[in-house]
C-alpha cells in the first residue's frame, strides 16, 4: 500500500478532517519533550471514539503498519516519538470526563483528559487527584497510565497505578477489553489492567480510564531542613516518618539551592548554608501534629542531623518553600544538562549517590552535578550541567559514557534505570541493566499475546 | 513413569524425609478449607530452598506432572485442593523471615511465613503489616499473594497487592525471576510482579517476597451505628469518609446481630433494635478527630440515617465492638451455610443486595439470608442458613441454583463473582460472568507464557 493510499484510507477511519500530514503537525505530534530523535511520522490521526480506535488498529494489523500513541507529549523517554514513519494516534479529541460517582469516589475519563483538568475536576467535587508533577498542565491521563507517572506525592499516594480502578483498552489485536470495571476487590484471575499501566503503549491503547479520587488534604504544611551532609537526610526521613504521615519528602543539594537563589525571585528559607536540603510536607490536621513535627525537628537538630530549618505558617509560605524544589528543573535548563532518572531502595541512596559522584568526579572533575529528587521513594534525578565553555557535542559525547557508568552502578545496587520516566527509546538499549534476559524474554512473549503483529509502538521499551 | 518411580525421584529433589505419601498427610495437605472436592494428591513435598523448588518444576516439566502449591490451606475456593493426583508443593519449611530494613520499611520473607508471624514481627519493629483477616493465624504470605488477600482493612490499606514490593518467583518453565526488587519507582517495562499476585499458583511459585510495612495505627477507635434500612448505610459511609480516614467500614444485618447476641458472650452495643449495623474504625489521633466523628454521628442521626450508636472509649470496648462483626462467620457455621463472596462498586451495593434478596426470597421464602461484609470496598458476604429441618443434600442442591442467580445479577451489575477468595475450582466454571471471552483467551495465553506445559495448578481459575 502506498503512503498516499494509507492516508486516504485513514481519512475513512476517523473524521476526514482528523488526519494531518502537514509538516508542522508531523513535527508537533511526532515527538515528546525529548530532543534526541527526529520526528518522522507518516501521519497524525485524531480518533474521536473507541470505535475509530478499533478501526485504526484493525487497519494497521491488516497492513502491518506501526502505530504510536500520543498524549500530552510531555514524556522524557521518547516513548511517544514517531521517528520511523509511524501513524501517530493522538487522543487530543478524546478528552471528556464521562462520569463521576461520589460514593465510589471515581471519575471515568477519556485518555486525552489533561492531568490538571482531572485535578481541577476532583477539587470541584471536594475531592483530590493526588498524582502531581511538573507537566500536569499538559500531560494526559492516557499518557500518565502508559508511563505509570509518579511525581512529588508518591511517598503518600503511590504511583498512577494506585489510582486506576478500571481500564478500557483496545489491544494491539484490535480487541476491546474492559479491565476491572472500577472494582476495589476482584479476585477473578490475572489482573491484566496492571500490564497496561506502564506499558508505554506497546500492548494497546487505553480508550477509557476510571480513576479513583481521594479526600482532599487538610492544612498542608511544609518544612525545609538543612543538613550537614547527605547521609544525615536518611535518619531525618526515618525520624519524621515514624511520627507523621508525610505527603512528600524531597531533597536537593546546595548547588541546586544556589541556582535557585541566583534567580532572585524565591526567598531563602533561612540564613545557614547547608550541604543538602530536605523538603517535607504533611497535613497539620491538629496542633498536636504540628507540635510533633516541631519536636521531631528539634530532636534532629540535637542529633546533629539538621543545621537549620523552617516550617510554613501560611499557604504563601508553603508555596514559597515548594518553589525551592519545583523551580530547579526549569532553572538549570539554562545549562542544557544531562539528566537521568534512576532509583534504588531508600536505604541504599547515600552509598549509591556517593558512587555516582565518585565516578563522574574522577573522569570529569570539571562537571557540576546537581542532585535533587524524591528521596522518600528512592528516586533520584541526576543532573550534570554543561560547563559554559564546552561545546554541546563534546558535552553530550562525554555524557554517553556517564550513562554507562551510572547504569552499571544502578545494576550493582539492584536499582531501576528508569524510576518514573519510562524506557521509550532513550533507555531501551540499557534495559538489561534492570531486567534479566529471562524477564525480557517473558516481556516480549507477553507483548506478543496482546500485539501479535508488533504494530503497537514498535522500537520502544525493548532493545533495538 | 510409574507413581512409585515419581515418588522415588521426588526424594532425590527435596530432602528425603520431606516427601510424604501416607494417607493422613495426603488428606491434610491435599486440601484447603473448602469441603467440596476430595483430596487425592500423589505426594506431598516440602522443599527447603529455591533450588529445590526449581528442581521440582524442572522434573514436573520433563514428565508433564501437575504441581499444586500449598500454603496455610485456609483458602475458600479450592485453589489449593489437589483432587487429581497432583504433587502438592508445601511451603511449610520455607518459613523464615530473611531480612528487615527500617529505612525501607520492608521485610523479606519466605512464602511459608504465617500472616500473624509477619504481623507480630512488624509490631516488634514498631511497624505494622495491615492486611488482616480471620485466618491470619494460619494463612501464609505465599498464599496471601496467590489470592491477593483482602480482609477487613482494605478501605484504608488496600489488598495484599499494595504491600508486595518485590517477588522472587519460579515460573512454570522453571526460571527464577526477580521481580521489582523492592523498589518503589520502577518504570522499566511490564510489571510482571502484578501477574503473580492473585494468580492462585497457576503461573509459578513465589519463593521469596519483600513486603512493605506501615506506621502502626494510633488509638484505633470503633463506632457501631444502627440504621433503619440498608440504604441509609450508604450516606453514613459517605459522611464519615468525607471527614475521617476510615480504617474499616463493615456492615451486618439484624439477623447476624441476633445470632451473635444468642451466643451470650458478646455485649450488645446499645438497646435499640435496628435493621442493619455499620462498624467503622478510625485513628483518633487527637481529640479534634474524635469530636469530628461524634459530630458526624449526630449529623447522621439528624438525617434519620442512624437510629443509635456507640463509640469505643477503651481497647476493651474496641475489641468488644469488633467481636460483633468478627464472630459472625464462626457463629453461623452451625447452620452449615451456603456462602458467596462477591463485589460491586460501592454505589451499587444497595440495589444489588435488594435484587439478590428478591430472587432468593421468591424461590425459597423459607431460607434465612445473613448479610455481612466490607461495604467500604463493595465486598459482600452472602450467607444463606440451612433450615434446620432440611437435609443437607436438598439444601445444597437448591443452593446450586442460587449460585446461578447470584452470578447473573453480579454480571448485570458489572461486579466480581469472587471479591477476595479467588476462583480455584469452586468458581472456575462461572468465570465468564466476570471476564469476557476475549479476556479469558488472553489470560490463557499469558498463562502459557509462564507455564508452557500447563503443570502449574491445572484445573484452577479457568473453566474445566
Amino acid at each position: 500500500m502506498t503512503p498516499e493510499a494509507i492516508i486516504e484510507t485513514l481519512k475513512t477511519l476517523v473524521d476526514t478532517d482528523k488526519v494531518r500530514t502537514d509538516s508542522e503537525s508531523l513535527t508537533t505530534w511526532g515527538k515528546d519533550w525529548t530532543k534526541q530523535f527526529e520526528p518522522a511520522p507518516l501521519a497524525i490521526v485524531f480518533p474521536k471514539s473507541t470505535e475509530q480506535v478499533q478501526a485504526l488498529v484493525r487497519f494497521a494489523n491488516e497492513h502491518k503498519l506501526a502505530l504510536t500513541p500520543s498524549g500530552g507529549r510531555t514524556g522524557l523517554s521518547a516513548a511517544a516519538v514517531a521517528a520511523n514513519g509511524e501513524i501517530v494516534v493522538s487522543f487530543d479529541y478524546m478528552n471528556r470526563i464521562l462520569d463521576f460517582n461520589a460514593y465510589d469516589r471515581t471519575v471515568t475519563c477519556q485518555p486525552g483528559v489533561v492531568t490538571a483538568q482531572l485535578q481541577q475536576y476532583a477539587e470541584e467535587q471536594g475531592l483530590y487527584y493526588p498524582v502531581d508533577f511538573a507537566s500536569a498542565g499538559s500531560s494526559q491521563i492516557g499518557g500518565n497510565i502508559g508511563t505509570n507517572a509518579g511525581g512529588i506525592k508518591v511517598i503518600r499516594y503511590g504511583m498512577t497505578r494506585n489510582w486506576v480502578a478500571g481500564l478500557k483498552v483496545v489491544t494491539g489485536a484490535g480487541e476491546l477489553l474492559e479491565l476491572n470495571k472500577g472494582l476495589i476487590k476482584n479476585a477473578t484471575g490475572y489482573d491484566l489492567r496492571q500490564l497496561f499501566i506502564g506499558a508505554e503503549g506497546t500492548l494497546g491503547f487505553v480508550v477509557e480510564a476510571t480513576m479513583r479520587l481521594e479526600r482532599a488534604p487538610k492544612n498542608l504544611t511544609a518544612m525545609v531542613l538543612g543538613t550537614p551532609d547527605f547521609d544525615s537526610i536518611m535518619p531525618v526521613l526515618h525520624a519524621f516518618q515514624g511520627k507523621l504521615d508525610l505527603t512528600a519528602f524531597e531533597f536537593f543539594s546546595d548547588k541546586a539551592m544556589a541556582k535557585i537563589m541566583d534567580r532572585g525571585d524565591v526567598p531563602a528559607p533561612f540564613e545557614t548554608d547547608c550541604a543538602f536540603y530536605a523538603l517535607l510536607e504533611f497535613e497539620a490536621v491538629s496542633e498536636e501534629i504540628a507540635n510533633q513535627a516541631l519536636e521531631t525537628f528539634e530532636y534532629c537538630v540535637e542529633q546533629g542531623w539538621v543545621l537549620d530549618g523552617v516550617m510554613s505558617q501560611s499557604e504563601q509560605q508553603l508555596q514559597n518553600l515548594w518553589k525551592l524544589r519545583e523551580f530547579i528543573s526549569e532553572t538549570i535548563s539554562h545549562w542544557t544538562p544531562y539528566k537521568n532518572d534512576i532509583s534504588v531502595t531508600i536505604s541504599q541512596v547515600p552509598a549509591f549517590l556517593r558512587d555516582i559522584d565518585a565516578v563522574v568526579g574522577e573522569h570529569y572533575p570539571d562537571f557540576e552535578i546537581v542532585w535533587f529528587g524524591h528521596i522518600g521513594d528512592g528516586n533520584l534525578h541526576l543532573n550534570i550541567l554543561k560547563p559554559d565553555a564546552m561545546p554541546k557535542e563534546e558535552f553530550f559525547a562525554k555524557c554517553a559514557s556517564v550513562n554507562q557508568w551510572v547504569f552499571e552502578i544502578v545494576q550493582r545496587y539492584n536499582g531501576s534505570i528508569s524510576a518514573e520516566h519510562g524506557m521509550g527509546m532513550t533507555k531501551r538499549d540499557y534495559l538489561g541493566y534492570s531486567r534479566s534476559a529471562e524477564e525480557i524474554a517473558v516481556m516480549k512473549a507477553v507483548k506478543a499475546v496482546f500485539d501479535p503483529n508488533g504494530i503497537m509502538n514498535p522500537g520502544k521499551i525493548f532493545p533495538a
